[in-house]
């Protein structure tokens, strides 16, 4: 196993320092869920603290649908410090003194782990030719991923939004191999709503002539207004109306002066804008593609014909599950159904909704609440297993 | 003043069959919000029932964004029914017998009313050239109108959405020229998150290279993708989450296979994408940056430093407030706003929330409950005013 620090994959628009990669499924290929089978999978990660000697003080976090491995440290493609750095560290709810601390990128994503901005052997840039993936596949990379540190078991595994996807999978998959999880401001399903808005974002970045197909990259463009708009479109699900108001209401950019013209006039619309224009900076298209397309099929009832608790069905994991009074893409009702189908199995389930104005970005805002029930959970299951104290 | 059947404004990608056309502002130019004046200006209207002697029983109905003037009887550029066939005709709540129903398209609209569809003087199409109007520019070209019928008062004046804004401008620029108005689905302003969605989708149409800067009717282009994903934006916005959920929920189109790529794969998605390509056929992409830009602009409370009741000072008009429980664009809050400005002024109101599963998209719906309430609220007035009896 061969952890090295590279500069990563030629064909994106930018040149990007990933950090740390692992080749996973050297030996065993790895069947995706579409049926095909992937080896020598490059992952991309971040570590914080020390692994034990009993190696059973690891806790992995798995990001959001743009996030990034970088959870407590600085991105070296944005500049931005760590995405949870109030969370991760030492002293902090997710101590770093006590735990070791993993965080990868997703399979399909941009951010060094294998995806659709990697080459096939020909050199070519897999684009489009690069499988549709679920999130059963991401989780199944990072489950070998732990292997590779020679984890047998993990401590706990926490993750908001389609990070909290990722958790509830791990619970299912693998779970004599995880002793808790954080799943946070997410569901056990994509609703009809989630997948409208998802295919929108994918639409107008397929719409974008730039796009060329995905096959961007061979053809030296970008389509830099179609990402735009999809960014746009999901960023508004990601508030709360009242925050959106509260922030910025009607006010205008210039005084108080309507302009009568199609230029950014309201101060929502040039941050909107912002939102979009500052995406298309970090991420690829391909991958929003990917990685929305993996939340869409998500539906951990399925196999069970509809009955989420089968999935659980003898959980001998812990779970702490949180919601957000203001989330209305993953509002409270979707944790409750999934804190049902835990208890109709006799789990053992924590469940907060918390009171929030930030809508579903809740999750990755300071608030004492979330680390207060987080840091609690997470200190009492330690005591509780005699891990990292 | 003269009554005419056309055919319409050659530039459209399609001859439209626009119906009756009345020119009004021959003789005084009317000053636009933006300071422009505009004279000569051709308005597209339906009417349906009888104006009577006195010409006290008329009712003007406001359409809403993407509507039109085919109120009750058949479009002739879509080939569907009258938008409110159920409410409007013989012996229906907006009863045909009793009343003069008018209905003209806005003011920067696509079907037949002057818009950025029209042509300069030299023969150009106006595109953007087109100045951008306001609901308060579109209400005083339907006051233009009115007068043009010899009408002096209407007896009511009602509409949803964007056309309930209209209505609430009825009341407060013409408070003696109505005597009694239904806005339904609606807000006295345009908040953030309003903005944010319609920002998005004039984005969309503007990032698509065959919208040429407006000039698509000179290029022979149309922005086909960019009007589609705006459309299908806005159409999320319309329906409730529970809805969608009902309808389509995780529900597959072709038995229960994923299919592993980005087609439309789920029944929402394709859905969605039908209502994209057919908004397509019958709606202009200019003509939707200059309604949905009207629409955010609209707040009543402005010109009074915030204080909406001011708007209403000393108000005549008789008020009935329609909004639905599982409305999340113009939510209920936002009417309750409105009934408390009114209750301030002492001002005659009534107010009911309809329970309905359909969202911002109830109104259009049939439904006895807004039927009884719309029909209950006319008749008691046309009955304390001696109207239409």
């Amino acid at each position: 196993m061969n952890d090295m620090h590279m500069m990563s994959f030629g064909a994106s628009r930018r040149q990007v320092l990933v950090g740390k990669i692992r080749t996973v499924a050297q030996d065993r290929p790895l069947r995706l869920s579409c049926g095909k089978d992937i080896a020598d999978i490059p992952v991309a990660y971040q570590t914080y603290g020390t692994l034990n000697e009993a190696k059973d003080n690891a806790i992995l976090i798995c990001h959001a649908l743009t996030g990034d491995q970088y959870v407590a440290s600085g991105n070296p493609v944005t500049g931005k410090a760590g995405w949870w750095n109030f969370m991760v560290g030492s002293g902090k709810p997710i101590d770093t003194d006590r735990f070791f601390v993993i965080c990868s990128n997703v399979l399909g994503g941009c951010m060094g782990t294998y995806g659709p901005k990697h080459h096939d052997a020909e050199g070519n840039v897999l684009g489009l030719n690069f499988p549709v993936v679920t999130i059963r596949d991401m989780v199944a990379v990072q489950q070998r991923l732990i292997e590779s540190f020679g984890i047998t078991q993990l401590f706990a595994v926490i993750g908001g939004s389609v990070g909290g996807m990722q958790v509830l999978q791990w619970a299912v998959d693998f779970p004599n191999m995880v002793r808790c999880v954080i799943p946070m401001a997410t569901a056990a399903r994509h609703n009809a709503q989630n997948i409208a808005y998802h295919e929108i974002g994918r639409q107008a970045i397929m719409a974008d002539p730039d796009w060329q197909d995905g096959a961007y990259h061979d053809a030296g463009t970008f389509p830099v207004k179609g990402l735009s708009i999809a960014r746009m479109t999901a960023h508004v699900t990601y508030l709360s109306e009242n925050a959106l108001q509260h922030k910025f209401g009607r006010m205008l950019q210039h005084g108080d002066v309507l302009d009568f013209s199609f230029d950014a006039n309201f101060q929502v619309e040039s941050y909107l804008r912002h939102q979009g224009v500052s995406f298309v900076e970090r991420f690829d298209p391909n991958s929003y593609l990917y990685v929305t397309k993996a939340a869409d099929y998500f539906d951990l009832a399925q196999p069970h014909d509809g009955a989420l608790s089968l999935a659980f069905a003898h959980t001998p994991v812990s779970f702490c599950l949180l919601s957000f009074t203001t989330d209305w893409l993953y509002p409270t009702m979707e944790t409750r159904h999934i804190v049902r189908a835990l208890n109709a199995q006799g789990a053992d389930v924590s469940f907060a909704e918390i009171d929030s104005p930030y809508g579903h970005d809740a999750f990755l805002m300071e608030d004492t609440h979330i680390m207060n029930v987080l840091g609690g959970f997470l200190d009492g299951k330690a005591k509780k297993f005699g891990v990292g104290v």
